[in-house]
């Protein structure tokens, strides 16, 4: 792991790092930011997964999220959206490929070789951030926006050993069943819909349900509401019986704004929790 | 006045907007946040004028102040950092021509006809937000980050009338004995250094000094310190004995991640003033 830079920001520390992956065979960069809590030794954290196009960059620059993270004592960790590189597939549309990994394993071709979005999160870098960082590995929550709150969804119940805490941000809600998601889940799993089953939300909570609490804030006013398919999230979270609070915001729309409106009501939620 | 944009950001309105400027011939992009109270009437305001190669968009998504101006009641103005267009003369670097206005009314070719930063803040676009938006003319503050820090520092000590309180986040404050402003000053004015004197916050304070408290933010890292000249700045208070606050923070550097951990300050102290 190498250190690309590290910034002071409300009294902790933005860092950027990168590495060598395992799982997703290329280079990949990452960041942490740590409160002042963490000189004094192990602090939870929260994941945020980024959105179609995003890097790690984005939500560290935009989100608005580290004020409340020293407030509050928690770590954040940004990872990036899919593996890079010029070795690495990709596609000519926004959403496929590079900067859209969706956050699952692909088995098709060409996808396979590198996008393991799904391992890379939950094994590799979980094992690299945990043991490099003063990260209490026993309290993590995780959130995201758009496409990173369908990671944020489907690793959070998944996974409820590694996330004490979920929440998300205008979440692509039902892939199976959306523009956004039919064709990527095509393309990186194959034709067969059994198979997507396990990353898409609405569908995971009406099999499985969710134990953990889910925190999920939606814009009235988004511009992509059709494509999120928040009908289908609401409807799967009274059905599974799932503890949860989802408030539908109005005025506002998909954009950071509204990511950056509402991140202290995430980031207390999740220190409460964890 | 054209709006480009408006969008929800915590309970106000985050609006972009364009018009055509008389002061700079061309078009001019700039953006306003709204906070709730503005809903009720006139609220106060505060300027915050950009770094070198920024433009309206980067203190509106990276500086986090949307949040804490909406808590204190405060309007948010963000002007460009030059004229700009196809028809608008330019140079190849980074810190003159487009990107670079130094806030000052250029006299000598070829900047003459649209680098006219300092009339157009202070009269035009002066005029149209104090008249199209619920803002209060007489309650006017002004900040801004590096380049913009100078802007903020020299405008609202040249326009008491204008501006009843000033702040600056890591400002260059002596431009006139620095290579982030000997270059410019003598493109945009002339080799008459005579004539820089009335854009050199440090000159400004020492020959007339200021009534207004000034609050300046510097962090103790900052890569660009020598350039800054913040030396000049503290020498150039305490000897004109203007009332201020200099805070001088461990550890940070130059970026926006400085800025936004003292924002919420900044916009406090400008509150509390207007």
């Amino acid at each position: 792991m190498e250190t690309v830079s590290e910034t002071r920001a409300f009294g902790g520390v933005q860092g950027v790092y990168k590495h060598t992956s395992e799982a997703t065979s290329c280079e990949m960069t990452f960041a942490v930011y740590l409160p002042p809590d963490a000189e004094e030794g192990p602090v939870p954290c929260l994941w945020y997964l980024s959105g179609l196009t995003c890097t790690h960059e984005n939500a560290m620059t935009k989100a608005g999220a580290q004020g409340w993270a020293a407030d509050y004592g928690v770590a954040l960790i940004f990872p990036d959206t899919s593996p890079r590189g010029e070795g690495v597939a990709n596609d000519e549309s926004y959403d496929l490929g590079q900067g859209a990994g969706f956050y699952v394993d692909a088995t098709e071709t060409p996808w396979a070789p590198h996008f393991r979005m799904y391992s890379y999160l939950t094994e590799e870098l979980q094992t690299l951030v945990t043991g490099n960082f003063p990260i209490a590995a026993d309290r993590q929550g995780i959130t995201g926006h758009s496409m990173g709150g369908h990671g944020a969804l489907t690793l959070g119940i998944n996974r409820p050993d590694l996330y004490r805490s979920i929440s998300a941000f205008s979440p692509i809600a039902h892939p199976s069943a959306s523009d956004w998601g039919r064709k990527q889940l095509t393309a990186y799993l194959g034709a067969d819909e059994a198979k997507w089953a396990d990353h898409d939300a609405a569908l995971l909570l009406k099999s499985r349900g969710c134990t953990a609490e889910i925190l999920v804030d939606q814009g009235a006013e988004d511009e992509f509401l059709p494509l999120l398919r928040a009908d289908a999230l609401t409807s799967a979270l009274v059905a599974s019986g799932t503890p949860h609070c989802y408030r539908y915001q109005p005025g506002y729309d998909h954009s950071y704004f509204f990511v950056s409106s509402f991140m202290e009501d995430h980031v207390a939620w999740h220190a409460e929790r964890l």
